[in-house]
C-alpha cells in the first residue's frame, strides 16, 4: 500500500516535518509494509523554503541583505533542483527580524527582498515563486524596486529613500534601470489574501496592526500607498491599486504583479505544483493530510483543502488529522475529504494535546489506517 | 453493507441502546444504504433484561415479592421468545431499593429473587438466567434459598429467620421441600468475578462496604458466610466455600451453584450467546461497539472484548468508539479490535464530551466508517 503523508503544520505545536513523521509511525504500526511518502506542506507563508527542500530537494543560497530597518543580515533562498528560486519575503523583511521595541513601519522597507531578487538574477535564474506572509513592511514595495534598480524623486527632482516617510512626497518614479535580466524572468507569488492596496480593506488598514502601525499612522501610510499608487498610474499607465492581492505583504503585492509582472497563486497550489504533488497521487492508495484545528476556514483554501480537492480529481481518498474537528468541518466531506479524526483520544486539555501532538498523531493515524485496512480486506 | 452496532452503556452519560441508535445515525450519515442492526449490549448487570428484550424480543413478567428490608414491592423478570427467564438480581434485592440510610445487610436478605424464582418455576419455566450485579446484600442466598423452600435451624432445632442475623446461629439446613420444578430446571449466571465466599478476598470484605457494611461489621458476616458454608458441607456434603464466584452478590453465587446446579459464565458471554451474536455476526461486514473508557480493563472480559474474540473468530473486523482510550489499549488490537476511535473531537472537558455523547458517537461514527468505506472502494 502507498500512502501520500501530507500535512501542514500543527502551529505552536509540531512542524510539517514531524507531523508527516509522526502519522507514518502510526501507518507504519497500521501496515508494517506500507510505502510512505512524505511531503510535509507549507502554505505559502513561512517554512515555505524548508517544506519545498524537504520535499523535493535543492539548495539553499545566503546573500548578505539589509533588513527591514537597513542593518545588514543574512538573509536566503532555495533553488529547487529545477532552478526556481524560493524566496521567503520573510527572510529578509520578516517580522521576526524585528524587535517589538524597534518596529519603525513608516521607514521600514523590503530592500532585502529586492537584493535577493537581484543576487539571483545576477545569478542567471529565471524562475522564481515568493512566498508573502510574515512581513514587518508597508512600503507597497517600494524597497525591493529600489534594490532592483527603481528610483524615486520628488517634486523637485530630488531622489527619495525607498521609504514610505520618504516617499510620502512622491512624484516621479524612473524604472528605465530595473534589472536587465527581469524581462527574462517569471515570477509566482503565493498570495491567499485579495485586499486591495488602500482603504478600508487595504494593506495598512488590515495588516498594519499586526506590525506596529498605531491608528494616527494608518492614514498617513494609506495616504503614502495611495499616493504610490497615483504615481504608478500616471507615469507607467499601470493600475496597481485594486488588484486583488495588492494589499499583501504591505503593498507588495501590487509591486510585484504590477510592476514585475508576477502573477498571484494560491499558495497551496503554487507549493502542490512545485512539489508535483498529482504524479505523487497518481499511484498512492490514499492520503493523510492533518492541520492543527479543522473548521469552517479550511474551507476557504488552506492546504488541506488544495490536497483534498487534487485527491478528489484523481479519486483518492484523504484522511485528515486535526488537533480540533469542528462541527462544520464535515462540509469538507463534499470537497475529497474522505474522513476527518481527531488526535485526542479522549478529553483533555489543549496544552496537554499540544504537548503530545506527535504520539497522538502516530495512535489516530494507526487507527484511520486500520479502518482502511479492514475495508480493503472486506471488499 | 451490513453494520452490527453492538455496544456497551456509556456509564453516567448514555444507555447501551441511545449509544446504538447514536452510532447508527453516523453509520447512515457516511452509507445511507447501510443495513444497521442494533444490539445494545450488558456485561450481564444492571440493564441486562432491557437490553436483552430490546434485541430479541420477549415480555416482562411481573411478580409482587419481597425488598431486601421485607417491604412488598413489584419485581420483575424478562422471557425471551424461547421460553429462557431472565432475572437481574437488583429487580428484587438491589442496592437502589434501599435508601442509603436504611441500609441493614445484618437483616437484609435475597427472598423477592427466590420468589421471583419460584413464580417463574411454578408458570413451567426450566431455563433461568440470572444477571448478578448491584445487590444490596450479604446473606449468602439463604433468603432466597427459604422462598425456593428450604428451612434454617438452630441447635435447639428453632427454625431461623432467613437473613444473616438470625443464621449466625445456624445449625442445620433442610433442603428437602426445595421447590420440586427445581430439579428440571437450569440455571445459567452472568458472573464475571471470582471471589471466593468467605475470607479477605471473600464477598464481605471486598463488596461489603459498598453495601454499606461497616468495618465492625465485617467479621460478623464473614463468620456467618463461614458458618453456612460449613452447614452445608456437613449436611449436604457441598463444598461451597472456595467455588470461584461463590463470593458474587454478597455469596449468592454459592447457594446458585452449591445447592441450585447453577453455573456461573462470563456476563458477556452469556448475553452474546443470548442474542445469537455469532449468528448475526454471519452475514456482517463490520462490527462497531463501544464503551465509555477503553483501557487495560477492557481486555479483561468486558462487553467490548467479549464482542472482539467472537468478531475475531470469523473475521469481522471491529470498531470500537470511546470517549477514552488509554495507551494500553492497543494491546486489544492482538484480541480482535480493529480499530480504535475517540468519540471526543477535540480538547474538552469529561463534562463537555459527556453533555454530548450522543452527537459526537454519531460523528466518531460516521468518520470510522467512511474510512472503512475507502478502503473497499480502493482494493
Amino acid at each position: 500500500m502507498r500512502v501520500v503523508i501530507a500535512p501542514d503544520s500543527f502551529k505552536g505545536s509540531l512542524s510539517a516535518q514531524h507531523v508527516a513523521a509522526s502519522i507514518a509511525d502510526g501507518v507504519v504500526s497500521a501496515c508494517p509494509d506500507a510505502e510512505v511518502h512524505l511531503v510535509p506542506l507549507a502554505d505559502g507563508g513561512e517554512g515555505t523554503v524548508d517544506c519545498l527542500l524537504d520535499v523535493v530537494g535543492g539548495d539553499v543560497v545566503t546573500v548578505p541583505v539589509h533588513d527591514p530597518l537597513g542593518r545588514p543580515i543574512d538573509a536566503h533562498y532555495g533553488v529547487l533542483p529545477d532552478g526556481t528560486v524560493v524566496i521567503e519575503v520573510a527572510s529578509a523583511a520578516g517580522l521576526t527580524l524585528v524587535a517589538e521595541q524597534e518596529r519603525d513601519v513608516l521607514r521600514g522597507n523590503t530592500q532585502g527582498l529586492g537584493e535577493l531578487l537581484s543576487h539571483a538574477l545576477d545569478a542567471g535564474r529565471t524562475s522564481f515563486v515568493v512566498a508573502l506572509g510574515g512581513s514587518a513592511t508597508n512600503d507597497g514595495g517600494v524597497g525591493m524596486l529600489y534594490a532592483l534598480g527603481a528610483r524615486f524623486y520628488d517634486e523637485n527632482g530630488h531622489e527619495l529613500a525607498p521609504t514610505p516617510d520618504s516617499c510620502r512626497s512622491l512624484w516621479r518614479i524612473d524604472v528605465s534601470h530595473l534589472h536587465p535580466k527581469l524581462a527574462d524572468a517569471s515570477i509566482r507569488v503565493a498570495c491567499d489574501v485579495a485586499n486591495p492596496l488602500c482603504g478600508e480593506r487595504g494593506a495598512t488598514a488590515v495588516y498594519g496592526p499586526q506590525k506596529g502601525v498605531t491608528p494616527d499612522l494608518i492614514p498617513v501610510l494609506d495616504a503614502f500607498l495611495d499616493r504610490f499608487a497615483a504615481v504608478v498610474h500616471r507615469d507607467l499607465q499601470i493600475s496597481i491599486r485594486d488588484i486583488p492581492g495588492a494589499g499583501a505583504a504591505g503593498g507588495l503585492g501590487a509591486a510585484l504583479v504590477g510592476l514585475l509582472g508576477a502573477k498571484l497563486l494560491r499558495g497551496i497550489d503554487l507549493i502542490l505544483d512545485l512539489t508535483s504533488f498529482d504524479t505523487r497521487l497518481e499511484a498512492a492508495d490514499l492520503v493523510i493530510t492533518g492541520e492543527g484545528s479543522t473548521d469552517a476556514q479550511t474551507a476557504n483554501g488552506k492546504a488541506v483543502m488544495g490536497i483534498a480537492t487534487r485527491a478528489k480529481a484523481v479519486g483518492v481518498p484523504v484522511f485528515c488529522l486535526s488537533g480540533n474537528i469542528s462541527r462544520e468541518a464535515t462540509a469538507l466531506y463534499e470537497h475529497g475529504v474522505t474522513a476527518l479524526f481527531s488526535i485526542t483520544q479522549g478529553p483533555m486539555s489543549l496544552a496537554d494535546a499540544m504537548k503530545s501532538t506527535g504520539a497522538l498523531l502516530a495512535r489516530s493515524g494507526e487507527s484511520a489506517v486500520r479502518a482502511f485496512l479492514a475495508g480493503r480486506m472486506r471488499r
